[in-house]
């Protein structure tokens, strides 16, 4: 990992800045610039007498990891990358955690469109749903699309299939937790608005249509071991149909085994996250606030006096920043068996729609405390893959002079320069667009050499999947599932009955024949699950079927009541 | 080099695309993009079932190499290479140069404030003379130097040390040869416009104040073998002082040993370049014509039907092509001791500014050819260096709706679909900013693991001089220098000296003393020179002093005027 060695012979002062740059994965304060950039070598950032061959070649392992963690800085291009370091560290400076990545290449990112015409074909300017959905299942699908393809078929994600091969999972975010990329873990809509019970473009996703139910609810049928960040206003939603109609998503939660949490003592008070106890921590109702107060880009506003970034005072607790929460999962998650964790800092995107230049750093340095914690675990651990990317490009570019008609801020930067940054593809109060450019992506540890060069987005998932030797026919995992049932039952009775070695699955369904008993879907825990149901009160034989959700797997066991 | 290999069980038309994939430097035409992009890993680049870590590894060697090849696509970044796959060969598609390169990264292009509270602290939007000349010394400066550090003094480039150290050096553009990224190479002037004697800007930099000369001035001094582009313009002026005062610059660079061509017979004619006879190829009076002819963005003018680039009919011949060039280059310099080569597309920068996406896109076309034809040579040769990057980031962006202030155009691409791109940093009629962001580094062959992970653009300088094992030391290769002078001359005599192991300079000038002789400064060609004077008319003892003009180095001898 140490890709920084510069030799003395430069300076003293390059020295100290690169006893700082070895140190990936520790938080360092910003420190004002070099002052010897102006000398031969003097703004190197590799030892300018050395070769990193061997020190690069030495950071390339063999896909065979124990755990991935993915970080994800929404709308994170090169050009937001840049903004966030020339101003935090100045332009000479390092993100101690996002510039520490030894491996890096760029990766497509394009959608596809979903009907007409150009059904199948490139959407040049994906959103957060399908590039969500492409490294979190493989699949390149449309803009609006959470982890379903063109044709709107669910495709397996990242998170269940790990799950399924009995790793722990985590999904952190600084944004609602319905949002695309997160939601693209664990759960399967065509809409990525069909956040809760509540959201009327639901359609058929709707469990009153006989969906899988609106993001909200699907996630708590996903059932990651660790789900951290916003979007506890969907969860206060009321289901319109399934077993649990008529209970808050909370309620349901927690009735289905949740440790529901929702400040920083609560997530203070969680020593275990399990499939028994999954971990389920909402901490606003929307999005999270951001590090630095918003500012808000002009028309010439690049000519007005440079903006120093505000500390914002509804920022949450330190305990809840995006390092802390990373901190937090990675120590919940840790397992002889492995983990998967996505970490998202969602809002370098939202502050970028809003032209909105220091929330959009503010994000970025939270964003780079969650990388210098995961590189800080997989130091230590030594078998975890950490990548480090975006989803997609967006608006914010650094320009030379005020632009006429795009809005622009000026901020006084780290290395006590201007710097003038510039949106220009929507008007004020308009959302600024993504951009459809190719991307950074950057890893560390066994598999990440495989994101050198020019991938795509959806090779992403191949990379984690393969890293983790991840066996994707998580169906036949549901093989050797068997039932557990009396042979002989009273009329009427209530029959608890126990599934087993379903582990393809994550719920399972029942119905008893002859008759029109169906039985409530149940979650499966551990490959196991418990349904009950009232037996019949007319006397005879019968059959209990009990069918994986997922997996489609049947099971029968034969009874007789009397 | 072969990193993509996908496997067949995907489709075949997934195969397909792949043998086209694997053979970097070769040009495939134009085809339509896989049909089969919404299956599951039907978008991947990579082998879904493969692990790239032992080829990643396998592209990793020791920084030994014999050449360099150095392709500065200006202003390219990755928008731009986006912007021209997109177009050119579909999103899914691959440039078959640029995309082929196997080892990948990022690296900052800030430059310097040369004066006030700011001296020597970053500038974040730098220009092409500011970039080329951190790449060609390893110095970062302020916008408009060529080669000069902050203090305006001279560094020396890595084509002067190349040249110092035995190799054979090469220089190959779009646009003018005065341009900023190739003369950074082969000048040091304080004001990149200083093109020819006649340039009004050249101020103590000109002949005529004593100093080093018009960057054509400079470059028939620095004597590369093989120099290739546009700028007969300046040419054509006539010096103002020195040797050649009164010559144009053509006739200076013929009377030096220039074989001076101007079309593509000449170049075809041309069969060697050496310090003996170096090529000066001058094809256009300004820069080249682009591949596609412009299109103008306009305020709402991606709303317009999409435009299919046109061929430009006034494109040079093919044999003059930017690729062409290159591969001619290539087979002038190839030799025993090594080569350095520089070859520059240049008006992706200069439609970028124009926002011209057709422009832009068929001079990255045009750029991709050539890094196809380096490649192409690399492999074969299995040890040259091919460094690809831009020199800053530029204006266009892929939007995905027609931006409302913003100029912007439709492009009807090779998907079949259509492609937005905006420019938002002037209005229509200015010019579009080059933008701060970091830019893709790539790179193939011994050294290039260099480019991996983030550097800045200076390290590029010491990965190229590393590789290349140069002795930067140059003044030392004329420790050994010596002079050969008759004992005994007849007074007013014309007399001929040898200098000669002046191995560390360029030129070398002469003195008699006593008196007031001084001798025109002559050519250092393969470390030797031949000066020429007037005898004194008065007998008696006298000494002549020769000076390397770079080195410093003075060597005297002693002779009899009787």
């Amino acid at each position: 990992m140490k890709i920084s060695t510069r030799a003395s012979a430069t300076s003293i002062v390059a020295l100290t800045l690169c006893t700082a740059l070895v140190l990936p994965g520790v938080s360092i304060a910003a420190s004002p610039a070099p002052t010897n950039l102006s000398t031969n070598a003097g703004a190197t950032r590799h030892d300018p007498a050395g070769d990193a061959s061997s020190s690069v070649a030495e950071a390339i392992k063999a896909a065979d990891a124990k755990n991935v963690i993915l970080l994800i800085g929404d709308g994170m291009g090169d050009s937001e990358i840049t903004v966030a370091r020339n101003y935090e560290y100045g332009a000479a400076g390092e993100l101690p955690g996002i510039d520490a990545l030894p491996l890096t290449g760029q990766y497509t990112t394009y959608s596809l469109y979903r009907e007409g015409d150009t059904k199948g074909k490139p959407d040049y300017v994906p959103d957060s749903a399908a590039t969500g959905s492409a490294w979190a299942t493989g699949t390149k699908t449309y803009d609006n699309a959470v982890s379903v393809d063109i044709d709107q078929v669910p495709q397996p994600t990242i998170l269940e299939i790990a799950k399924a091969n009995g790793l722990k999972t985590g999904n952190v975010t600084t944004s609602e937790i319905q949002d695309a990329t997160p939601a693209v873990l664990v759960a399967h809509v065509d809409a990525r608005s069909c956040y809760g019970p509540d959201s009327p473009t639901c359609g058929n996703d709707a469990l009153t249509e006989g969906g899988l139910g609106s993001i909200s609810e699907q996630l708590i049928g996903t059932r990651p071991d660790v789900t951290l960040g916003g979007g506890s206003t969907s969860f206060e939603q009321t289901a319109k149909a399934g077993p649990w109609e008529g209970q808050t998503l909370f309620d349901q939660a927690a009735e289905r085994g949740y440790q529901v949490i929702g400040d920083s003592a609560g997530l203070a008070s969680v020593t275990t996250a399990s499939q028994q106890e999954p971990v389920l921590g909402l901490f606003t109702p929307g999005n999270f606030p951001t590090r630095y107060t918003a500012t808000a880009a002009t028309v010439g506003g690049a000519d007005l006096p440079p903006v120093t970034c505000q500390p914002n005072p509804e920022r949450l607790a330190s305990e809840l920043s995006l390092g802390s929460l990373t901190t937090n999962a990675i120590s919940l998650l840790d397992n002889d068996e492995g983990f998967f964790l996505q970490v998202e800092g969602a809002s370098i995107d939202k502050r970028d729609h809003a032209a909105d230049a220091c929330g959009q750093i503010g994000e970025t340095v939270d964003f780079d405390e969650a990388v210098q914690a995961a590189l800080a675990f997989a130091e230590k651990d030594e078998n975890t893959l950490v990548l480090v990317t975006a989803d997609h490009a967006h608006s914010s570019q650094i320009v030379d002079s005020t632009p006429p008609t795009s809005l622009s801020t000026a901020l006084a930067t780290a290395d006590g320069t201007i710097m003038k940054v510039s949106y220009g593809t929507a008007e004020a109060g308009e959302s600024q667009q993504h951009t459809g450019s190719q991307l950074r992506i950057a890893g560390y540890g066994p598999g990440a050499a495989n994101i050198v060069g020019l991938t795509d987005q959806t090779d992403t998932f191949f990379t984690m999947a393969n890293a983790l030797k991840l066996d994707r026919n998580t169906a036949a995992f549901s093989d050797n599932a068997r039932l557990g049932v009396d042979r002989r039952i009273e009329p009427g009775a209530t029959v608890s009955i126990t599934a087993e070695q379903f582990n393809g699955d994550r719920q399972v369904t029942g119905a008893v024949t002859p008759g029109e008993t169906t039985i409530d879907a149940a979650d499966v825990v551990d490959g196991a699950a418990t349904l009950s149901f009232t037996a019949p009160t007319e006397p005879g034989k019968y059959t209990v079927t009990v069918t994986g959700a997922q997996s489609g797997t049947q099971v029968t066991a034969k009874f007789m009541v009397k």
